[in-house]
């Protein structure tokens, strides 16, 4: 039986908080896969994005049903082209999670960075569940003032990977190559998470104000 | 005054085919910084970027009219969806553009990689620039069979950048870790170019057979 309209909308809505659970969930796991060099954490990891791709899938299905017989307008039409765009954030930021557990695995059972770093991506990781969880909840509280609050924690997490590439460019880093490479990538895949927490926040301005999100895809590169 | 249904719709394919174009010159153009170490050419791909921002607003605004005035459906609809996803992956692949040139910039006046480096960024934008072009004229052909062929490019890319792990994490790599660290982000920076090139494949099988695409936010970690 087909969803009324509204349920459809709610549904939609009820998902990206579900998603944005889940992102938080495997970047939480993943980040404790990469500091204790858990492989059967990281397998976890890698095995539940199915989920998410799974509703990324499901949202774009009932996005499209519900443009293509509610023709919605106005602020309901805003939601779910703006649903739209967040659902393949989460589901990115997924991917990112896993290229974190991915790095571990890989490394497993050595540890893949060394401790003062896995330091750092303790701190981004805190950073960024803050984060996952606002931009969730930002979508039901249609709260453009906690949106706009996501640029500043991200600067933090960009914070933070300055610090990280200083420490590792230094004459001090007494770590191979192989440490300093999936550092790197690793706070590449974090700040990108971030990025899209970020984004996500700018589509709730976007619904709410109906303002063009401006310049949501310029993370800094390092 | 107010471009007519069919109008709309040809703009929207025409502004993706023009975002393609500039994709194709930024990252050729961001790949000659990086191996020439050309600061001028570097800051003309930074500036240059917000043209692929503008006309991913364009676009955007334009499919939100559409959806709102003209409720198109099936495969017409198909397209107005795919299309926004599309402007999104080319903008994201000009700041990937900006990243490697924002790279030379950082590193002038020393070249940021070695040259048996070098010499393999440049196989990767060629490869991407061939898939971006692809990618680009898939959309105006309606073209599965092309579409379909961006996938295997793709896997070249990450042979090269296989490779490349495997040369900056041997013994013999006689650089220093900061070269490691440049070579590495800007693999993966390639990379993720030539994903989204994949996923706009992707989405062009979706509005020619309505199969939603599977998998294609899926790049490997490394």
């Amino acid at each position: 039986m087909r969803e009324s309209y509204h349920d459809e909308l709610a549904a939609n809505t009820n998902d990206v908080v579900t998603m944005s659970a889940l992102v938080r969930t495997a970047v939480e796991r993943a980040t404790a896969a990469l500091i204790d060099a858990d492989l059967a954490v990281a397998e976890e990891v890698i095995s539940a994005d199915s989920k998410l791709d799974a509703l990324h899938d499901e949202i774009e299905q009932r996005s499209f049903n519900l443009l293509a017989r509610q023709a919605p307008v106005a602020g309901e039409l805003r939601t779910v082209v703006a649903v739209l765009r967040m659902c393949y954030e989460l589901s990115r930021m997924g991917d990112l999670a896993v290229h974190v557990a991915e790095t571990a695995r890989h490394r497993y059972p050595d540890h893949a960075v060394p401790d003062p770093v896995a330091q750092q991506f303790t701190k981004m990781a805190t950073i960024a569940d803050k984060m996952i969880a606002t931009a969730g909840q930002t979508l039901v509280d249609r709260d453009v003032e906690d949106a706009k609050k996501l640029a500043s924690q991200d600067t933090a997490i960009d914070d933070i990977r300055a610090e990280q590439f200083r420490m590792l460019l230094s004459d001090t880093w007494q770590y191979g190559v192989e440490e300093a490479v999936d550092t790197a990538l690793l706070g590449r895949y974090y700040e990108r998470i971030a990025d899209h927490a970020v984004a996500i926040g700018s589509r709730v301005i976007y619904i709410v104000t109906g303002e063009a999100p401006e310049g949501e895809d310029w993370p800094k590169a390092f």
